[in-house]
């Protein structure tokens, strides 16, 4: 299980590119042993022409192989031991306990879309049967489907080095459907994506799968993840990150000759609605409760908390303290890496400098160690909110705005005035339910899931 | 029943423009009784808005009330009698019995949209308890069901002025999930989209629907249809007609600061595969039935069959020898409109003129009277079609290419070269379909619909 630093493309390693690049541990900015090979733009043709061609194989395999193959690989993951939760957390500065638990969240996934295939009924088989004396014309026998759409290029993410990576959920879904995939290996984590590749390309060959269903290339810069997108034999996408990224890639998509979906999961800023009842009955319950999920990961989640929407009433001002005091008591963490570092470096500053929109009222503690990052707590109006675009921006990493309103009109102006989130949470007593049924119709069309006291950070995918 | 020529918004009628037009017989190129408005931006605005206000109060409305207004629908359009049929008719150039059937498949397709309501499965409801023990996290309750977007904009064509129109398939399945309705009439069939407008707006009131619930304005310049892709208020767009039209619609639609879903069916060309044996068993046959699918409604089907591949053998020669005599006989017919008239002509005229790529065989009766298209047969070699892009565009209206491939590898690299289409043909004896696996492969990768001994023009929608 030594590192080459290499790309992966279709069961062979390659480095025929001259750029290369180091993975670094984020807790103290060192680098890491392996020096890795930024894919040419050859190597990403060669693994999407390879793709292509295993598609014609590959699409043929029947469910109970294809079941086969994702159980390998989930095994082949787990056989990697140590090694794999050992890499991943020096590159990542997240504890092995994380990665622990998101390797078997990791296997979870590989091996419920092995039982979905198992099952069989995804395909939505569908027979009409002719209706030869139908009037005024007869009905034809019509057979329905789901088919694979081909070679499917994959994007994971830095905060979820397994379970949103080389064999996270999305390549699960794909190689689930029949599709071959080409993933562009996250720069954040290079070790634990070729670990991975190794256990992918292993469990291929364990299960005799073409050698062209998987490939991974690296790629610190743009033109690779670009490459991968506008290749002709690549018929859709798959991206976890932010919405810069994402965007992106949704754009250059459509400019193709035949465009392509792309299914991404991008940045949102989820926000949380504490109502009156609620936060007169729970108040220290939800300010630790609320200040751990903003702070969970060094913040470092799609999910994660940036919003916090109170009714001013007699009890914010003690829910706020109690948050501050919470906020102030946080360890600084490393964040992944040196640019989610400074681009949340460079998000706290512009909210600071932005005094007469939005107040810092608490940050934890500090630390100059590689790439750690504070909490912070940021208190607003709803007013404020409302006119000022940024404050909804997402600023990825450990903090979040308390937005208070004066009345509940102006707090359904808010929500009515916020874009689209991954998901939206409620804090509330059935009574705050009931008397918040406006809200819940704003928030329905807003976001994905709708969470009821619970935080958004442990939504289940 | 009188035509007012105005937009419908809302339950009002509105005239706020100064752009004029008239609807146009296209057998004799007179013009029709009533001049049309063109709607203003604010009048697209309003629409919107109005739809969007709507929109909170429709998306409340249980199944079997959207189902009582569907069938109200389908009941007023009805009730619109011979007004209807005889106004179609002059608009579209198409046969009085043709829109009577046109007119049955409308409104089933509104009943249909009804009984799935009724019946209730569509919203895929899922309850997913709670696992409080589950280890090593505890499992949330999950409730999943399909909710509407919020208004959508519903562009319809003009070969299908009553089922792919005003109150259309586009427009029944908006409808029915609950998003209230933009639609942008046809400038094709203006007196047509109007009275369906009527019929929705008595369905509305019979079955006690919010007004904006449905608009349908007027507009023979792009601006309008523009206005209502990128209003913030429209969620969806439902679109049938060009490629060129469509492509317009999606690229703005992804320009928009919240890009929105755009489902379109544009244009296609739709292979047909005529195999050796079927080819062998029923040429005559085919010859007929081939020609009559390829003029049916003088051609103006998203499903015409544009494209017709042959193995070179000795049969060949006999089947083109009786398509040809079989074109030759059809009679000259009207086409729907001028423009289309005059892209078809000026598609036809550049295929003549490319000689060395094609070879123009058999031409139908012609007439210069109104807009009467004459049908069109050409002929050329697999090798020419892989070499020449521009011979698998469409050219709506009634022609088709005839390509003649010298060997079953040429077939299969025509067949690989290929682009997406709505539909793919083959005719083939048992045998056949089984000498043809990797035909049929390709194919499926490239169609929605895999047709099998049938025609395309008759496909079930």
């Amino acid at each position: 299980m030594k590192l080459t630093g290499k790309n992966y493309i279709a069961g062979t390693i390659s480095s025929e590119g001259k750029t290369t690049f180091k993975g670094v541990n984020p807790s103290d900015a060192s680098e890491l042993p392996t020096t890795f090979y930024e894919a040419t733009i050859e190597e990403v043709n060669e693994a999407a022409t390879k793709a292509h061609e295993a598609f014609a194989i590959y699409r043929k395999k029947s469910g109970k192989e294809k079941a086969l193959f994702l159980d390998a690989i989930a095994d082949e993951i787990l056989n990697l031991g140590d090694t794999l939760i050992e890499r991943c957390s020096a590159e990542t500065g997240l504890p092995a306990g994380r990665m622990i638990s998101e390797r078997a969240r990791t296997m979870g996934q590989l091996q419920l879309f092995a039982t979905v295939l198992r099952e069989g009924s995804w395909v939505d088989a569908r027979i009409d049967t002719a209706i030869p004396d139908r009037q005024p014309l007869p009905k034809q026998d019509i057979r329905y489907m789901q088919k694979p759409l081909g070679a499917v290029g994959v994007f994971g993410s830095s905060n979820f080095p397994l379970a949103f990576s080389v064999a996270g959920g999305d390549s699960a879904s794909a190689l689930a459907s029949g599709c071959p995939i080409v993933v562009k290996g996250h720069p954040s984590h290079p070790g634990t994506s070729e670990l991975v590749a190794m256990a992918i390309n292993k469990a291929a060959e364990k299960t005799n799968m073409p050698k062209g269903v998987f490939s991974m290339v690296h790629g610190a810069s743009v033109e690779v993840g670009m490459a991968i997108v506008m290749h002709p034999h690549i018929k859709a996408i798959g991206f976890t990150g932010s919405t810069r990224g994402g965007m992106a890639i949704f754009n250059a998509a459509n400019t193709r000759e035949e465009p392509i979906p792309v299914y991404s999961e991008m940045g949102s800023t989820n926000p949380v609605f504490i109502l009156p009842e609620a936060l007169k009955e729970r108040s220290e319950d939800i300010a630790k409760g609320l200040t751990n999920s903003v702070v969970l990961g060094t913040g470092q989640f799609c999910t994660n908390p940036g919003l916090v929407f109170l009714n001013k009433d007699e009890n914010v001002a003690a829910f706020q303290k109690q948050t501050v005091k919470h906020f102030e008591s946080v360890d600084a963490a490393a964040m992944l890496n040196k640019g989610i570092k400074s681009a949340f470096d460079n998000g706290i500053e512009y909210l600071v400098k932005n005094k007469d929109s939005v107040t810092l009222i608490a940050k934890g503690k500090t630390s100059s160690e590689g790439f750690k990052g504070s909490a912070h707590l940021f208190e607003t109006t709803a007013k404020s909110f409302i006119e000022n675009h940024f404050l909804e921006e997402e600023n990825f990493g450990p903090s979040t705005i308390s937005i208070i309103a004066d009345s509940k009109e102006e707090l359904l102006a808010a929500a009515k005035k916020m874009k689209g989130h991954l998901t939206a949470t409620l804090f509330g007593t059935e009574n705050d339910l009931k008397n918040n049924t406006d809200l819940i119709e704003i928030l329905e069309q807003k976001v994905g899931r709708l969470i009821v006291n619970d935080y958004p950070t442990g939504v289940e995918v």
